[in-house]
């Protein structure tokens, strides 16, 4: 490799002779001098190039500028030059004054999408999109808030598992399963690795996550939804209930997010106007039932028949905890039986209510949490009782009848979580390439 | 959650009061003392009970003596005790005089699988064959091995990206391709995420990773495929040639291999009797015509048409390389364009040859890596040369039209590289649960 500087380091150097790679942002090629803003990964540098004329003052058509002249936006080009330090220089305080210009690839002169283009035109366009500093940016967080969680799980002796997305039947539910066509019979896209996270525990794992897709041929256009997104799950043995979760739950996301405030956090606030704020432990815990009546209390009734929340409800309960507690996240625990899947553990003395909780961050939804039913014999019941047929679930059942441990766990979606420390108003957005009913490209 | 200790950290307390869970592996129900091996995720060890007799000497059916002649083999227990250090007891010098033992889960008795049963039969029953210690540690291996490459990555300034798995076209070729029923359309299933990783690099994020699913329709029954399979993937900008790629992928083995042999080489050697070594740098580079004619020199003629190597052949090529150079890696290189993918760089001068190598480690395959044609026109070209339509390619060509450095980058399979890191003779025993063309459960 040549000896390439990143962008980023350059004003720690000193004036001299510098080379610098990146894509071509924006050209001013006047008659006595031309200027060139170069972006990388890193950021933006001014290039400078002062013409050479002849003895009669005429611009000498020599190199580099001549090659400055073809260059069209988003060009890829490798420079090399003097470095100069320059307080004047609006873009960094430097400026390179160049020497040498290699084209790498010269692009075609068009420029599809503009900062004003929709959202739509944008995913059509997204490579160009991602050259974006903001778009940059969130996949840095991206790389640094995984890279704290599984630190975390590492540290805590937690064992990575990449779960099978190809299954023979259905993980949660038969609707909004993927069909694919596997030699002579079906198989069906994972919705979660929710079974195959609790068979670690009978298998005597103890502790164990996985950062990996999860696929739902979900039809709705939401902003929060996809028909493939990045699953955070985890799953551990031994507890005594869903509280033991949600205490893992917050010491993973206090680490995550200390890591991204100390990496990022500046940035973020100029790039997104954003505070990144560590929430503080415990995170406040609200009974789903209690959340209910208080939003009530504030003139909101949830217009559902059953015992669950709505988005607005969830945006309300949101709204009094920031005000009350100044918390940007809310547990909202002990979700009722008749709305949580066969496999929620249900509270001793009161089968209506589950040992489960949903995480709610900024006002959404980012997880399901919950300890999980171990007993055999109650859990066939309580899947008879949700319509399912137990026959239909005999190698999950299985792994129960073997032998298994209390434990529970949860699933928590990656694009959710950037989208709302983002403040953005869609997953499209943090997602590198979002997928959903009409998009399968690029 | 209780007080529970992991197993391996009793040997380091005093004697005294103890809590410990896990499942159980035998049980000696004697008349004067009952014996259980207790195993967690991290050993085993000796709980004892000394029964209690009435005055005639005959023993009494109290607790937990009752509930220990009750126990089956895998049931899981929590139990506490009195740690006892006794250099007399073979297992770890240390036992647990029972106080109390509660039933968690009481397993059936029956065991399906045995140590000598068949690895198909072992795949059966996948959640009790991976409570032996060794498949225990594999995953464990796992872990530190995806860990050490991931802070080499963070610590490098990689992007990690998560690439989408559903795809409206291949991604490599349309053979061995999944087919998924999507909405009113199809889709299909990444064969890998060499087209999005390129992506990435003409969206100027100048290096990324990826650890995930790949999907191929092979009906293969070797003991190196599967369906799917975790692949590894980096990918880098700004290169002079395969060799930077080279280079980045012996840094990364390194660091894993490093991270390995200090976390688990110990336990490596004991239960594999394996000594995991740390490869030196730089690993041996043979261009592939040489290595041909080299393992030819020593008595194997490749019995292929094409320019390829066979497995044979790779086998004897590592052997010669082992006994050489005394190492277990090799890089073969430049292998011909004939038997090269058409966006794999080709030698400035000889268009016959490849900027590509192809990885071994003990033997076999475990990587494909190469500089990728970054000239729109020549890809174009080759493209066309290769039988493709260039029309069908739109989307990936587009990249390219737009700008995009030198890069490239490789794949490598997650689970070939723990097979024969600990000299297993299937990917099979290395995979939480394979998939192939006849197994899509548990």
């Amino acid at each position: 490799m040549n000896a390439r500087v990143l962008i980023k380091n350059l004003s720690a150097l000193d004036d001299g002779p510098v080379s610098v790679s990146g894509w071509v942002e924006t050209v001013r090629d006047q008659k006595k001098v031309q200027f060139v803003v170069l972006r990388d990964e890193s950021g933006a540098v001014q290039l400078v190039n002062p013409r050479n004329s002849d003895a009669d003052g005429v611009v000498i058509a020599d190199e580099p500028a001549t090659s400055i002249s073809s260059l069209s936006q988003g060009s890829f080009v490798t420079v090399t030059g003097q470095l100069k330090h320059d307080e004047r220089v609006k873009l960094g305080g430097i400026e390179i004054k160049l020497a040498t210009l290699e084209i790498v690839t010269l692009a075609i002169p068009e420029t599809p999408i503009a900062a004003d283009s929709s959202l739509d035109k944008r995913m059509d366009w997204r490579f160009l999109d991602l050259r974006n500093p903001k778009q940059n940016l969130i996949f840095r967080i991206q790389t640094t808030f995984e890279h704290a969680l599984r630190t975390y799980w590492v540290d805590n002796d937690f064992i990575e598992l990449h779960t099978p997305k190809l299954m023979a039947s259905a993980s949660e539910s038969s609707a909004e399963l993927f069909e694919v066509e596997y030699f002579d019979t079906k198989a069906y896209l994972a919705q979660s690795p929710q079974f195959f996270k609790q068979m670690a525990q009978s298998a005597g794992f103890g502790k164990m996550f996985e950062v990996g897709p999860a696929f739902r041929a979900d039809p709705s256009f939401t902003s929060r939804h996809a028909t493939e997104f990045t699953s955070i799950d985890s799953e551990i043995s031994w507890i005594d209930s869903h509280e033991d979760v949600m205490a893992l739950h917050e010491d993973l996301l206090v680490a995550a997010f200390t890591a991204v405030k100390a990496k990022h956090g500046d940035e973020v606030k100029t790039l997104f106007d954003v505070e990144v704020t560590v929430p503080s432990k415990p995170f406040p815990r609200i009974p789903l039932a209690e959340a209910k009546e208080i939003v009530k209390q504030h003139g909101y009734e949830v217009p559902r028949d059953d015992d669950d929340m709505d988005p607005e409800g969830e945006r309300r309960i949101a709204a009094y905890v920031k005000e009350t507690y100044g918390h940007e996240f809310v547990f909202l625990t002990d979700y009722a039986s008749s709305i949580r899947p066969f496999y929620h553990m249900r509270h001793e003395g009161d089968a209506g209510l589950t040992n489960s909780y949903d995480l709610i961050f900024n006002g959404t939804e980012i997880s399901t949490g919950a300890q999980r039913e171990h007993r055999i014999d109650v859990l066939v019941e309580q899947a008879k009782e949700k319509g399912l047929d137990p026959e239909e679930l005999e190698t999950y059942l299985d792994f129960f009848r073997y032998g298994v441990p209390a434990h529970g766990g949860f699933g928590m979606g990656l694009a959710r979580v950037l989208m709302l420390m983002l403040h953005q108003t869609s997953i499209r957005e943090v997602t590198y390439l979002f997928r959903g009913p009409t998009r399968l490209e690029p």
